[in-house]
């Protein structure tokens, strides 16, 4: 196919932007439909006598915004927009709803982007998985094609306890893991479990797909601020919640790590009353590059309080669609009761494949690694960008895989400008805001991601933030 | 480990329920734990001075009622039974919950099952699975570890699509089709894209899981009664509900397959008011053995009437967790509002192997595998089963993988007591029934599944059956 884009040369619109806008619209007005190839950005460079560095440019954005995407030794494609008009006009309705870029089509045009949601790739040891795989997938273990524990398989849910119990302190018996695809049908489960008439407080900033959830479930949401040590005793007091949602190693987005004190407190609150419950999300507590890891709240004597949630999302790979809940007994029974018949959402070959490389000291292994990974963006990121230590207060170091930094005057969009003038994607706090206040708040907070970008890039966006910013 | 286990050899009670009994009875109590390894049949045998036969039948039991398992190569270990107790309760409470075994010991003592949840495993094509798992999972397609597509892979989705449109004349785009992992995830995601506050009809006897699912999701369910050729029009029209759920290519339990007739009765109801549907599960339409398979009611031209649902489960393994559904345009649009939001709970090296199943012509071959494996089991049981005709009258035959009989007089409780006496488990009718008739319905039906069962068991049930019923 030919692209004859015409191109204004005097303009001041550059020429990769004329080109991306052109087959932009050619897609939204259906000019070029889903799964059409597109020219080569050799060809295309040939085709309107510009340079490739030029049509790269043009296609790399329109693949971050989800509009064409690139097939292995195959080309750029146009993919499939149907519905794209809706999910924006939702999308927008609940500002960034933790969305795939498909689902929200940004305008800016971005050469780094620090999201706070990739994770790195480079270091997944395919060579094991692809060995383990082979092991699992013998004739011999028919019965692993049978639906198996509903709960998940027991030998993985072994595994798992030993992991919890070294590695985060999590006092529980396999019998209280429940396995399922992914921390947002973990939710699902536990609105059935918990009962649909429940109040949950929930801190504000959070991580909106938590509160998304939830919310759909139809759970009574109750938005409860945070101060420096994170959610507001007082406020969680007033709300009327009989449950808490918290990250206490490390919470999103502000990385607040929650001091014992606090976390001795929320115990406290939880044990007052009968069902009041702490939903502890530990989703990045792998990754601690200074001081001691602190274990998990569930591990502080009152694990009938704590409703543990894991996930291997974060440490392996978003593929691998593990996740797991700890569930204090009576939960435990309540669920039994009310959701003890959904079968597993995880198939049991991949919970045996996962089962022995946890068994087998491979995730181990793998954990050791993404921490030195992750230490090194991270220490390189904060590095790179020490200079704005007058102006901006870092926050949420030292563990994780993100950062928050907040100006001392700036409002948020003007540093989200400012970096998108330079081509660079950062995300603004208050995206993360529920409740009412939500729009009303005032934020000078921006959160950086760095796990999926290489040193490189890191290095490169740090460059132009410091352009931006300064 | 040795079991020193008191028989009394003049006991009316058999030796191996003696055995079964001390066994049972030390797991509940607590004297053997979970994971124990128990003396193999042999060693058991030797020290007990019974023969080897009487020691298997305990174990056999015990396996069937999950509270040992048998481990390849390694013998018999306990199972954990935590909770066990809470689960039966609740369980008996609904009923059948159409639950994994271990959560519902039954009393009798079982040689032959005739589950009608059970699917032949014999021929899994683990060779072919191995090898796509190893091309799948190599180092150059690491985008496959990002979080993907939300509504599944592109690739799958359009293998799906053309599978049903040639295979069942289901009329959609890629764009329409979600990927989730199992019916059950795919029912929650549907109501929270439809709402709560809906009313869905469903016939009864029906799915229990369906039943159980969506009321679990706060939906009210209306049971509505059925005849010979499906849910009845007039009692659907007064039930005020405005979503019908059905299965017109082979209803579970009663395997009736609906006529054209009632097929476009229940597209006109659709039709006659906005935001009415029809969810059309077609779970076990893949296995017909008579006449030419009937094309699914989302083909005839009211598509926008119907969500199809079906699933990989009952052709491929219940251990693969892939389902689909369907979406017509107006119920996809909010499916992006409301439900856009949460991440494909497949894998997405799942997604690619079983594209790459698909593409390369594997479930094709692999389903006519099945349905040869099937028709055989199929036509054994009837065959054997031939003479109890003038007492029964056989139902749902020549489609899917169960078949009903109806006795001309005795209850479903007469005829499930006497199979049991012989050993073979029978599953009655109105254990399917939902709503208030539930318990007052008077069944003489029984449901008996084979697929999971070897030519020779059938043939050995068979002959127990008629043992007892004639």
């Amino acid at each position: 196919m030919e692209l004859l884009i015409p191109l204004k040369n005097g303009s001041k619109t550059p020429l990769y932007e004329q080109i991306y806008e052109y087959i932009r619209n050619e897609i939204r007005n259906g000019g070029l439909r889903a799964a059409a190839r597109l020219p080569s950005t050799r060809q295309l460079a040939e085709n309107l006598k510009v340079s490739r560095s030029t049509t790269q440019l043009a296609y790399d954005q329109l693949v971050a915004e989800g509009y064409i995407e690139a097939k292995q030794y195959r080309g750029y494609f146009v993919c499939d927009t149907y519905g794209i008009l809706e999910i924006n006009r939702t999308v927008e309705k609940k500002e960034d709803s933790g969305g795939d870029e498909r689902c929200k089509p940004s305008s800016e045009h971005i050469v780094v982007d620090f999201s706070p949601r990739g994770i790195d790739l480079e270091t997944f040891p395919y060579g094991v998985w692809r060995k383990i795989s082979r092991e699992t997938l013998v004739d011999d273990n028919r019965e692993m094609l049978l639906a198996g524990d509903r709960r998940g398989e027991r030998n993985l849910r072994e595994a798992i306890r030993d992991y919890l119990h070294s590695a985060r302190g999590v006092e529980c018996r396999p019998e209280q893991i429940i396995i399922g695809a992914g921390n947002e049908y973990l939710l699902m489960l536990l609105a059935a479990v918990l009962g649909r008439k429940r109040v949950i407080a929930m801190e504000t900033p959070t991580y909106r797909q938590a509160y998304l959830t939830l919310a759909g479930q139809g759970v009574e949401i109750r938005p409860v601020e945070m101060d420096g040590s994170g959610m507001k005793i007082p406020e969680l007091e007033n709300s009327g919640a009989d449950i808490a949602y918290v990250m206490p190693s490390h919470q999103f987005p502000t990385g607040i790590v929650m001091p014992v004190k606090r976390r001795q407190e929320l115990l406290a609150w939880a044990g007052k009353k009968e069902g009041r419950y702490l939903i502890e999300d530990d989703y990045d507590s792998e990754f601690r590059y200074k001081g001691k890891p602190i274990p998990a709240l569930q591990g502080m004597g009152k694990a009938e309080k704590v409703i543990y949630l894991g996930t291997f999302s974060q440490s392996i790979a978003s593929a691998i669609r593990v996740s797991y809940m700890v569930l204090p007994p009576a939960v435990y029974q309540s669920y039994c009761e009310k959701a003890g018949f959904y079968a597993s959402t995880v198939s049991r070959i991949d919970q045996n494949i996962l089962y022995r490389f946890l068994e087998k000291g491979y995730y181990e292994r793998h954990l050791n690694r993404m921490r030195a990974v992750y230490r090194a963006k991270h220490d390189k990121l904060l590095g790179e960008l020490k200079s704005l230590e007058n102006q901006f207060t870092v926050s949420g170091e030292y563990a994780g895989i993100h950062v928050m930094f907040t100006h001392r005057e700036r409002t948020e969009q003007e540093l989200i400008a400012l970096a998108a003038g330079q081509g660079v994607k950062v995300y603004g706090l208050s995206s993360y805001f529920i409740g009412k206040e939500q729009r009303r708040k005032e934020s000078s907070s921006v959160i950086l991601g760095y796990a999926s970008l290489t040193e490189e890039e890191i290095e490169e966006g740090a460059a132009r933030l410091k352009q931006a910013w300064l």
